[in-house]
């Protein structure tokens, strides 16, 4: 039975990891800076030594082509290689090699499947240097416009465009990934389920709704010393109690909805001043979109009642939401046959986190493998698969894309 | 009777109030940064026109002498120029500019006093570049060594010795000013209680004494959405909890104690990430060491009780005090002599905020004279002192100083 060669695709897990290596082993490959533009750039390279055909859209998206045996729709492998800050080696890394090593095991054992096979690196899924995530993916399956994509900035003020130019990766709109007759993403879980049930990998039913809120505190600024307590409007003290409130809103909602305030921006953040300014997020994950809103309603209540108590104004922006994906039930099935045969066990599971398959499915039925993640972590430097586990997964993406993209 | 040229000393403030100038009206002129040396030119050059002799020492202070009839100890006046980042026209550049306005007053009536005069800008009074706060007045009085003040560094890396040589202010250790038969800062209050009280100036009594934490806790940084609630160490939860308990430990602890978090540090800081490290400061004031040290208690017994319930780690580090300082009779006489002469209204109150006059009042008696601010404010744009009570103010430091100084 055909295999994935582990040891060449350990190799290029490792050689990417070294671009944008951080002290603490983890990888700040931040999408548009020239880490990233040194990732594409080896990337390119290995597409091009597996006689990949390699294009680049007007978004930055690079895809390499394998034709098939007919011309019908293209089968997409994909996911993405920029990381979060202080991020780890295998988050999106490994759904791009991943397919890498599918098609060069395809190579090796000279076996065409009949529909094309199309690798796609998306351009800044994680969202961290330029907000939303999944941006690319998003733009090319008709959630964002272009326009909308080339304007957004990072917190220097840099723009998108201009970033994507300035490190050689704005390519043609004719260059976009088109339809497909279906999309595999290979991704570590980032999260505990699949260790704690003791699986190698996992199957995804669909990914939970995110949204995204900014709440902005405005109290008023003053001198630490000579301003009695009881006459202070501090803005970090009615922050401080909304965190507390977002956690509480989260435990209440029950598995796996979940609630988190992950970044808080104080101004003007120094000892002896009582902060007058506190923007902070909130991200809300439920399984349907009543949950959301039902969090959202809570949210809500919560920084009007901060807000009367404390004598700080509080406003609540709602400024991205995405819905529930549920995965199609043939990619699904090809990818449960794959575990199957690889006589591997295995879990169902809802995927926590946002994934560029989330936009993909919007046009193209679509699907998600999940690798397990040491201690359920990602995004950080020690976030981290097993060999063997990386192997199974890659394992499984070879014998699904077999049977959707039909081997001879 | 003898008055400062009140337009002299408003034209003056707002000169000054250019250099740095933020568009909010308000001041960015940290020490050390090349607004600091503007400023530092402006001042040196109102001295030499006042006919002053202007010398620097190792620190960076800028004294300027006016000979007395006899060669006895000098009356010292001042304070200092550095703002904090967004902050006022007033805060210290009213005790440096007042003592200009007092030397110009006396030339303008041809008056000598029997003790020289010394005005004095003390280097970093604000401590938010360089901390601590009041680093050059606690140098030249014994407080720390110069080599420790040399090699504190801003949160960039660069060191406070470089950056004084960089502005082309780092003289001779032969240039500090040495003992003094009195010490005068005239400065504006910074709280709400001469407002409250409907009084133009204050006579201050003493400042209270503060203490500076530092807490880090220490959670684990994960992906948002996988994460479980229950299975979380969340260290911005662990931290908002203490934020709130901060508050609470300043109001029981009572007027005027306080309790401020003035900072905090997350990381990794973004919005799809459950913050794995935070660092906060914690500012406890009281008018004497025994609230410090229950204060102090209290935090150590909060921090190990969110600990424990959140699984988070936290440490404190209490790196900084400054015990209470009571002002010398003489001086607070001398204060008090010159508002009845002038028929002023005032009030006695302490001081919330540190001064250089605190670690001047180790070796010379000294005394501060406190002018009301507009809604309490300070260290912010919105800082704003009437032009009536700043004549007032100087008027009361002229005439204090004409009895310390002695006047022929």
């Amino acid at each position: 039975m055909l295999r994935v060669n582990a040891e060449r695709l350990q190799d290029r897990l490792h050689q990417l990891s070294t671009v944008g290596a951080t002290a603490g082993c983890g990888v700040t490959r931040l999408a548009l800076t020239d880490e990233d533009r040194a990732g594409r750039d080896l990337l390119a390279s290995w597409m091009h030594e597996a006689r990949l055909t390699v294009r680049v859209d007007d978004l930055g998206n690079i895809i390499g082509r394998r034709a098939g045996t007919d011309e019908s729709l293209p089968v997409l492998l994909g996911s993405h290689i920029d990381t979060v800050r202080n991020g780890g080696r295998y988050d999106g890394a490994l759904g791009v090699l991943g397919a890498l090593e599918v098609v060069e095991t395809l190579n090796d054992a000279a076996i065409t499947t009949s529909r094309p096979l199309e690798i796609v690196s998306w351009t800044n899924e994680e969202g961290v240097r330029f907000e939303p995530a999944m941006m690319s993916s998003g733009a090319v399956f008709g959630r964002f416009e272009t326009a909308y994509v080339y304007g957004r900035a990072d917190s220097d003020g840099l723009r998108f465009e201009d970033e994507l130019r300035r490190i050689g990766y704005l390519g043609e709109p004719s260059n976009r990934p088109d339809a497909a007759a279906a999309y595999l993403e290979l991704h570590i879980e980032q999260g505990p389920v699949l260790e704690n049930a003791g699986k190698p990998v996992g199957i995804v039913d669909g990914i939970v709704g995110i949204t995204w809120s900014e709440v902005t505190w405005t109290g008023q600024a003053d001198h630490a010393g000579p301003s009695p307590m009881p006459l202070r409007r501090d803005a970090l003290g009615a922050a401080a109690r909304l965190v507390t409130a977002v956690e509480e809103i989260g435990t209440r909602e029950g598995h796996p909805a979940v609630a988190t305030v992950g970044r808080i921006v104080v101004e003007p953040n120094v000892i002896n001043t009582i902060p007058g300014r506190v923007v902070m997020s909130v991200d809300f994950r439920s399984l349907d979109n009543e949950g959301l809103d039902r969090m959202m309603l809570q949210l809500e209540d919560k920084v009007r009642g901060i807000g009367y108590r404390t004598g700080v104004d509080g406003t609540v922006v709602r400024f991205w939401t995405s819905e529930p994906t549920v995965f199609a039930k043939p990619v699904i099935d090809a990818i449960a046959a794959a575990i199957d045969e690889l006589e591997l066990p295995t879990h169902r599971l809802w995927s926590g986190a946002g994934h560029d398959a989330k936009y993909v499915a919007d046009r193209a039925p679509s699907g998600m493998i999940f690798v397990r993640s040491q201690n359920g972590l990602s995004h950080c430097e020690t976030e981290y698969s097993a060999p063997e586990d990386i192997e199974a997964g890659a394992n499984v993406l070879l014998h699904a894309t077999l049977t959707v993209a039909g081997a001879r």
